[in-house]
């Protein structure tokens, strides 16, 4: 049984991805909400035991009890209370990162462009995510469901002055490398990027802001050869991230 | 002055990309719709002027009437009364290809993936886009919205048989890729991938239909180093697309 007191910090979690991640993630769980009729499938027959081995408990409750908490979301069936978002501090990130890329995110509003570079940043191994408090969406449960549950997974920093950060991150040793397309960008695929990298990525409306793509090493851009000028922020860097992942085994 | 007389045919396309990029595509047009009070910023008033040099009755309305025809959707304050999207014949693809890859979608029934992969489709460059009649979304004007208006310069065949389609192709000399995870794939950026390519992408849950799989000359997946085993199908797509590109120029 958990002892974790209801507090304002608790937040459901929703949809069997997000929640089987969660409880193999980090965070401290409350008591798992398993909607009447779908506790003989698979998947949710396998989070249902897996919370009872962790001394979570467990509730059957008609289906309309678990749209009370969230709403009219695709919850499929399964909630799951939970401590808040276990972000951690860059030092953490920087003490276990192995060299591995570190993905700096400004001005990315959209939550399900956020979750969907988040769930390619676990893919690829990244050391993790830097998002600053304002400007960029946080690590909502929308975010969590959105991403798969990758991010249950992930370290995501977020903190007060990106820029700061970003000094910080370069005193580790790490190379700035911006995504972001201008006359001064070179082609992601023949850039000369040196390693350990820390990606920028900004939004497609607004990109990066300017006193950031100043302290970039690197300044890269994907080729573009079509009519429209610009690809959905979360697929450029998802690009670029398996750009750095290409580059490893070479 | 259009001659287009209504008929059913007929659908609203809306946002600023969008109606950018339509009228600068292969549709016919009816009429422009411009909310009051919009009609002075500078993208709208570019939207504006194309449209009347191109002989597009163009009318300011109150905002209120916009909503009439599309609803609750973020159309800016544009408006573009259009002929149906206008899908080509397979062969049309196939007779100006140039050996640039064909892209074929499977099961994708997310708007929002299929316009995202559309968007970086046309970023690459591709001969065109082939979708089944069934199981895919097709091309409607949410789906030119959310790919910022790229599908309105893309040549995208609708095919009652994929499976037959897939024979056309090979026949033309097209080698056929599947993007699809399995023991069998063999990793995208180091597989040995014979040009020209057509490209079979499925969606995130189901996959390639099997009939479609083993019609594939090679099978590739992403490399996954993560603790979520898969990508979304867009980003798995677009990475796809852009490792095609990659090695254009090596």
């Amino acid at each position: 049984m958990t002892s974790t007191p209801p507090s304002r910090s608790q937040e459901w979690l929703y949809g069997r991805n997000a929640v089987w991640e969660a409880l193999h993630g980090r965070r401290r769980h409350r008591q798992l909400l398993v909607a009447q009729g779908t506790e003989h499938h698979g998947r949710v027959q396998a989070i249902m035991t897996t919370a009872m081995e962790r001394g979570i408990r467990v509730h059957l409750v008609p289906r309309h009890q678990l749209e009370q908490y969230v709403g009219q979301v695709n919850h499929q069936g399964v909630l799951l209370e939970t401590s808040a978002y276990p972000y951690v501090h860059l030092d953490v990130i920087l003490a276990q990162s192995h060299r591995r890329p570190i993905l700096v995110l400004d001005h990315l509003q959209d939550p399900q462009n956020v979750a969907t570079l988040m769930r390619t940043a676990d893919a690829v191994a990244v050391a993790g995510i830097i998002i600053p408090e304002r400007r960029t969406a946080g690590i909502t449960p929308a975010v969590v469901n959105a991403s798969a549950g990758a991010v249950e997974h992930l370290l995501v920093a977020q903190v007060v002055n990106l820029s700061r950060a970003l000094g910080e991150l370069r005193e580790a040793g790490y190379w700035l490398v911006a995504l972001e397309p201008g006359p001064t960008a070179h082609n992601l695929f023949t850039a000369d990027i040196p390693t350990p990298v820390g990606l920028l990525v900004g939004s497609e409306g607004k990109g990066l802001a300017p006193t950031l793509l100043r302290q970039a090493d690197v300044q890269v851009a994907l080729p573009m050869r079509g009519h429209v000028s610009s690809l959905n922020a979360a697929v450029a860097g998802s690009i670029a991230l398996y750009e750095l992942l290409r580059r490893e085994s070479l």
